[in-house]
């Protein structure tokens, strides 16, 4: 088990040690399951009680908690941040004794270029002309279409479909289920039966882009989807034709975005929200869980749509009235006018 | 084809013959398509119609129903479990000609452990130190990563995903393109950039659990994702990191569970129920289809939310008057002390 | 590349040339990336800039835009219709280098029928009786369970599952992750403990039927889930036990279709619309995006619910007073009585 000293953990944070500098951690753990080699973060008032009691050989937190913490601390100005660098030094895989190569029942075809210490998983399935970069890994039962193109340091966990032509940049993080670059849904309808518009574009990944299980991001009508440098998926996410997501945004799971919707940079997107398809949303958007997008976003902001939960009853006398909305705003403004008299 | 008398059946569920105990029964069928070896199931008057004409050979119904029932009856206090009982009979599979063993064309790793009668079919990965447990089959495709345990009598339909070091319970029922154990989504902010979280903790999941159809449960951060014992998930449903799930608890298909969400026992969850996540739900709670659960829940009944549907034109003349309810609130409140006055 | 005169595209489309007949057209383009050897289409007046300086070879169009267009311009009654003909035209795969036959890898059961042509892909595992049509090929990794049948010119590209006796029709294109047959989610309570129904329906979807990727569509419980000619659906949708969709109707991304749901031909719906089970909706029904079906729809037309989005300390404002709505039109009520004395 990797094993550092609250100190090397402190210069490895940029934080200060207030305690034992030698204290020994090998593990991260919530505060109160802490115990002896355990480090745990703190952030909110809401734990402090938590945190009075806690066995953790440290805790990271802010100055102004140092206080109330009854066991050595590492300050910093971001606690979240600073355990996110521990926990990532903590458990970093040793990767020097995985295999690289082509797994004995992988099927590889011809004209691929495949980078140093790349690793075919059992199973796989690679079609003419793919690039693989060095350092990618793919898991079992991966299928990379013709004319894929992976970056470096690329982890496809197992089970990861890419068909034709799609692009992922360097030190992509895709889960099993993904499927990238499946016909956009393009149907015209010609006298009552619909014909398939063909799909021709292709999908375009950035670096450094997660992509949660199941998640699914189709190729575009004529040119691209897009999804930018930084993105983070997370699973069942749908991403329709032609989106572009901007760069360093993240979406929670279960979207669903519509076709051809442009979202911003830096955006926060909820759970489940939907898009209903072309519309534009700015930069630094956050939207909350189960919104519904059905105009462009122009302006930062936070932004919700939904309504409140309620026992059923209660609820069902305020959903019929739901329907009544246009005709009490009318008879309200009738009372001010006869008022008015 | 198997086939049971009535009296056989009527045993098997504790119930009563009237008409012909020795009438032979080899299907289910529903009312209207029913014919002879027929066993139907009536329970609401609204099919009152369709059971005095029925050609079933019986039907499984209440006492007071009897008299409408123009073949032989089954009698018992609920029919609804009373056909589940004689349908599973009937619908037994004779799995004593089934293969066990390992197909040639899947790979196993070292340091497994597969009980009595264990089958690990075509094209499965099975990576190092799991184990599985007497009678468990694991249908085509399916991978299984390392230190994972699956216990007895497990079925895993084909093309399931279950990654490092979670746990499934006995007689589990897995269907396809589940995903168990992907990476919790735990982004953190630092400075534009997003962090990825290392997610350690792992999924657990008891015995007698249903998983429906391209589900994905995702690993815990810290500490574990749970899933009690006797849960029936739907298909498509994700559970985001460290939420629990109490036993008994049913959950349709398409819910999207936030993470760190506590969901009690003996609940029964709608289709499309969305949990923003970090709140608790208690015991023997109902959510109807579609709603969103934003806050705790501290009592066990009925909960919902959502809004009507209506013809477009209608709808959209109460949808933008929502923009304006808290305005209309305050309009009524004064109108109410103009008249006062 | 393929390339046709423009003249040769008008006669396929059965339009008109304004312009240049001999002008070389061998891909499809958005009007503001095109070059010479596209074509583009053109239908709505927001896109007259474009048009104007449109670098295509040609245009499709409609006879009223004609003055508009720089280039030469294919004059048809639909664009999208001509467009939809001229793209699949010049997009048409060249199947005659493709293989057929049984991939070495593939594994095969006994008793199948393939027609000629017929391709099973690396990984695929295909069991006993099933049958496939002419020219139907199965990408890598696919599971056909018993007894499945398959009919001519279907296209599985890869990792689709379908399960025990379903029935896919000709001409079906199915994406990865589909998966067919699951069991429908029949869960009975008997004391407090949940009893597993047993789905023995099957799935019977038509011909000209197209799937999206990770979409589930269940297995009946007594009788089957019915899936009409022509029907197309986008991914991640989710269709439940006994659903029946009608002939040529389409289904946008991530809808959730509760079981028994009975939808008529001619439908368009929108993506994320639920419906609750146990409904009927009558042909040419339109559902907005995001809706929610809880009640039947006997009368064709446009329906929706939702509310709107908004900036969300303006939307926290709305919904609270949600909960509000009946005590509103009460006292909305009471107010008119006052002011009536």
């Amino acid at each position: 088990m990797v094993e550092y000293s609250l100190s090397e953990l402190a210069e490895h944070v940029d934080g200060r040690v207030e305690g034992n500098p030698d204290c020994k951690i090998n593990h991260v753990a919530t505060m109160s399951n802490a115990k002896a080699g355990s480090i745990c973060f703190h952030t909110s008032p809401k734990y402090k009680n938590e945190l009075l009691i806690t066995k953790a050989s440290a805790v990271i937190l802010q100055e102004r908690n140092v206080s109330d913490c009854p066991v050595s601390s590492l300050i910093v100005n971001d606690p979240r941040v600073a355990y996110t660098k521990v926990a990532t030094l903590l458990y970093q895989e040793d990767k020097s004794g995985l295999p690289s190569g082509i797994h004995p029942s992988a099927i590889v075809g011809n004209n691929t270029k495949f980078g140093d210490n790349v690793w075919i998983g059992p199973n796989c399935v690679v079609n003419d002309n793919v690039v693989i970069g060095r350092n990618s890994r793919l898991g079992p039962g991966c299928y990379i279409d013709d004319d894929v193109y992976l970056g470096e340091n690329c982890e496809l966990i197992a089970n990861v479909t890419i068909l034709k032509r799609c692009k992922v940049g360097s030190n992509g993080l895709i889960f099993p289920g993904v499927v990238i670059g499946a016909d956009g849904f393009g149907q015209v309808n010609d006298k009552g039966k619909w014909l398939k518009v063909p799909q021709v574009g292709n999908v375009i990944i950035g670096n450094d882009v997660e992509i949660g299980a199941n998640t699914t991001i189709d190729r575009g009508a004529i040119e691209d989807t897009k999804v930018g440098n930084g993105v983070k998926l997370d699973n069942q996410i749908q991403v329709g034709h032609n989106v572009h997501i901007g760069n360093d945004t993240v979406i929670a799971a279960c979207g669903a975005i519509g076709g051809s919707t442009i979202i911003g940079n830096n955006c926060a997107i909820g759970g489940a929200v939907g898009f209903t398809g072309h519309l534009e949303v700015s930069d630094n958007v956050i939207i909350t869980g189960r919104s519904l997008v059905t105009q462009s976003i122009t302006e930062p902001g936070v932004y919700s749509s939904s309504t409140p939960l309620e026992p059923n009853k209660k609820w069902h006398r305020n959903y019929v009235r739901f329907k009544q909305l246009d005709e009490m705003a009318r008879r309200i403004k009738k009372l001010e006018k006869n008022i008015e008299k």
